[in-house]
């Protein structure tokens, strides 16, 4: 078995001393988001269950739960795993598992841990089912709407009734609710848009619970929202769990949400940070880091360079990022300088270590456990 | 130290059972691939340094060196580290290594093995003969010149002299050539384009080598050349190395590149696969992968479907990649299937495993041992 890469860091080095490119966490900003998601709840009675997809790492979810999380959400068994190996004892797997060696694994888990999963699939339901009994276990599982996504879940109303009565009628999985992400609004970038994607989201979901009720079938849990909406979830009245990811870190695409002022909605701080030395600066309006498409990913757009007005991160290849100077720039080679990711998930995969910072001096050096955890 | 995933197969395996997401390699495919390449090359002297970012992985760059590669490219010391490790006793570090702990490591390195690497600033070459002499080695150092790529490197010509001589002062380092890449060539789509660029850049190392000349210092090693046009460079005259990566795996960016028959050049296989299973298929138009921007790299945009056609790969979410199916088409959840990676580079760096098939069979099951290996 291959050992990870030893961390760029060690407790107490100076920030400076930190070898790159490593993912910076400011744990004063990281703790503050921490607070604000729990102060922006505290008059409903909605559960907190944050995905741990964007973060990977158990030492953050034990303080998400140390805030009040019922547990976290996980989108791969593997993933569900390494949280449970790190102390996290109640996981839903927010997602869809299929294929035998899967299936046995997530039973597994449950033996050892409160696990619930998603179908969308009557015979995935058969397989689980199967799974469990070999397992000597017994799963929650929830049914996946497809409130407005598109990409998985069955359609809401109807649809779902045989579904969840197929759940009600094996002996070793237990109907729990209904999984209603509405994806595709967290990053609508005005809050028109996203309070109307919403307001259908919950109506589909209404919908769903009561052609569930008409067959006498109850979900209990509901459960959806991520950074980019869970207020509105949360204020629905129908919705009882969110599953808020990236308001730990933030990035520079979250970044760009509006508020009703028209101005970017600044709930949470940006607290993830690329940190990356400048390599080469072989003209005045050329820099170079060490840091592109292996170090920050790009899906969502480049990073914005943080600390440097001026100065733009203009293009990544594999190994090098390219930054536009303007005249009067400071920088030298040697310099290290902060980015803002363009999006925060598929950057923390890439690491296998986050370095916690507070002010000028790293306090803890963390192991990403369920990097490349996507079996 | 945390221990990497294990592996989602095992030798003697058949495909079907290799766990999702996999990173597959078609071995007889690229077995074929290092003939071609070889091929291609018989009647030159050109000497073949084939780049490592491209695989990460020892096993497949012995496999090059069978071949008479004379060692590999790497673009970090850390990735240097892990070819040495593995055997490969003969690394370029194509890149600029900059700050004190890279020095000193790559100083370390080339007392166990013979270590070149490039610089384009004067300080940097200060540094790096302290560090040798700290190590107490000697370096081969080559100046890496911008013959259009416009990413790190000196100008060509003059701006080339004052750094040779400086190297050349030093006690620790030798003069050694230059690196003269065309990165922004090697995706150029049409060959007018491709052989535009190469002579332009050509032109350019030539003119640096008679600056040089004229102080009386001679570039040795003139290196550069990728996938996409090291024909050109092999063919010029004035190159005598060259370096590509990707003709081992080929990519869907690759494979866009045109011939002069206005047809995609198709000189080398596509060997390398994104194994993916699916997991959801509630809609008829719509079926969902387990692999998304966390098992693929979209920077050049989405993977394809293999083996499908009718069946094209719509859009990736963090773990999702969302299929649109063709009426008639049969697939069904649990079926698994094969994707063509958008860019091999930054995919293969997603995976801590290379899955080596031979038909229906598992042959050998790589480690990854340069995943990450940013620093």
């Amino acid at each position: 078995m291959s050992t990870r890469l030893a961390p760029p860091a060690r407790q107490g080095m100076t920030l400076a001393e930190v070898d790159t490119p490593a993912l910076l966490l400011d744990l004063d900003a990281f703790e503050r988001n921490l607070d604000r998601l729990d102060q922006s709840l505290v008059d409903t009675r909605i559960r907190v269950r944050p995905h741990a997809k964007s973060h990977k790492c158990p030492e953050i979810a034990l303080r998400q739960m140390a805030r009040g999380a019922i547990g976290v959400c996980c989108q791969k068994v593997s993933e569900a795993e390494a949280m449970v190996e790190g102390g996290v004892m109640n996981v839903l797997v927010s997602n869809e598992v299929v294929g035998p060696s899967k299936l046995a694994r997530l039973a597994g888990l449950a033996k050892r841990a409160r696990v619930s999963v998603c179908v969308d699939n009557e015979q995935n339901i058969g397989d689980l089912d199967n799974a469990a009994r070999v397992a000597g276990t017994k799963i929650d599982v929830l049914i996946e709407v497809n409130v407005g996504a598109n990409r998985c879940g069955v359609e809401p109303g109807e649809p779902c009734v045989p579904l969840a009565q197929r759940i009600a009628a094996t002996k070793h999985l237990r109907f729990a609710g209904l999984h209603a992400y509405q994806g595709a609004a967290q990053h609508a970038r005005t809050p028109i848009e996203r309070r109307a994607a919403i307001a259908r989201a919950v109506q589909l979901v209404q919908t769903t619970i009561e052609a569930l009720q008409a067959h006498g079938l109850k979900p209990e849990i509901i459960t959806g929202a991520g950074t980019g909406t869970y207020p509105l979830e949360a204020a629905s009245g129908v919705y009882n769990e969110i599953q808020p990811g990236s308001y730990i870190f933030m990035d520079a695409d979250y970044n760009r949400n509006l508020g009703d002022d028209g101005k970017p909605v600044r709930n949470f701080e940006q607290s993830l940070y690329v940190w990356a030395t400048v390599m080469s600066h072989a003209t005045a309006e050329r820099a170079v880091v060490d840091a592109g498409l292996k170090a920050l990913s790009v899906d969502s757009g480049m990073p914005l360079v943080a600390d440097l007005p001026g100065v733009e991160f203009l293009k990544a290849s594999d190994e090098h990022g390219v930054l536009k100077v303007r005249q009067g720039s400071r920088l030298t080679v040697g310099d290290k300088i902060r980015l803002v990711p363009g999006h925060c998930d598929p950057t923390v995969n890439l690491y296998d270590w986050i370095v916690g910072v507070r002010g000028d001096k790293v306090e803890s050096v963390w192991p990403v456990t369920a990097r490349g955890a996507f079996y």
